[in-house]
């Protein structure tokens, strides 16, 4: 199976293709879409959501998965992001590819083994886990493909992670 | 001028058209679309994308305004309505159309003339300027004809306001 894994935000989202098969990981592709802090709003959400929707031309994915934000403060970034994560989940869900979320908790269970991991853990584990010769650089690429890792790992016990924080 | 207030959210965004023309306004029409809790994120965010583009193409506006909101403490609140909101600019800024945003004080200044204004003052001068029978309901399509009327006081003084919260 194709999983595309995303780490949203509005001025770089991150995104990672692997596939996973026979308990195997394999990368496709992975990079960033970046938009221009001198652009307004509506430019912005244009380019991620045009960008994406190329991405998801060329590589198809069997499930796409985006991680669930949160924040602690600043309701501003959470709007912010809030915005980037709407068309980047719509991108894919317009085109009926089922949509994941999964918590930064999760995610480091699932892919370091335990919720309380570092960031260069995590990464080290994608770096192993995809057989790359370095971290994926930024941080929000490396996230993305540990989110696509942490999705090959739970797919199996969807009923209990789909959509877990936006279902009421 | 053609005008569309909205003020999002993603369980009701509200909507209203409004014409502007010689210092007059007329309606020309508003309501609301609602998407069911019962739905995952993805079908919801879905459902407003396409509603708000079947509106789009009935009454296809000169400028579109959207309410920017502000939340004090909860960010989970923000990054849920973010969502609504991005796909509601895309929708509007996929087909060229100008998007503008007003913050709540902009709005309750331009309708009722001050910032501390009731939010029941400000529905009693929808009404009054739109000259309709009696308030519209829910609150959320009173806000987004709220909105509308604050695009065409405001749309002389455009470059103070455009898009003004997002630029950095």
């Amino acid at each position: 199976m194709i999983i595309m894994g995303i780490d949203p935000g509005t001025a770089i989202t991150g995104y990672g293709i692997i596939t996973y098969s026979g308990n195997k990981f394999k990368v496709i592709d992975y990079g960033c879409i970046r938009t221009s802090s001198k652009l307004f709003l509506d430019k912005r959400l244009c380019q991620i959501y045009n960008d994406i929707k190329g991405i998801l031309d060329q590589y198809p994915p069997d499930a796409y998965a985006v991680e669930q934000l949160f924040f602690n403060k600043n309701t501003r970034t959470a709007l912010a992001v809030g915005q980037a994560r709407g068309v980047l989940v719509l991108a894919a869900a317009d085109r009926g590819i089922p949509v994941f979320e999964y918590t930064p908790l999760q995610v480091k269970q699932s892919v370091a083994g335990y919720g309380r991991a570092e960031k260069s853990q995590i990464q080290q584990m994608v770096k192993t886990f995809l057989n790359l010769r370095t971290i994926p650089k930024p941080d929000d690429v490396a996230d993305a493909l540990a989110i696509a890792i942490c999705h090959a790992h739970s797919y199996r016990l969807l009923e209990k992670t789909v959509l877990k924080g936006e279902k009421k």
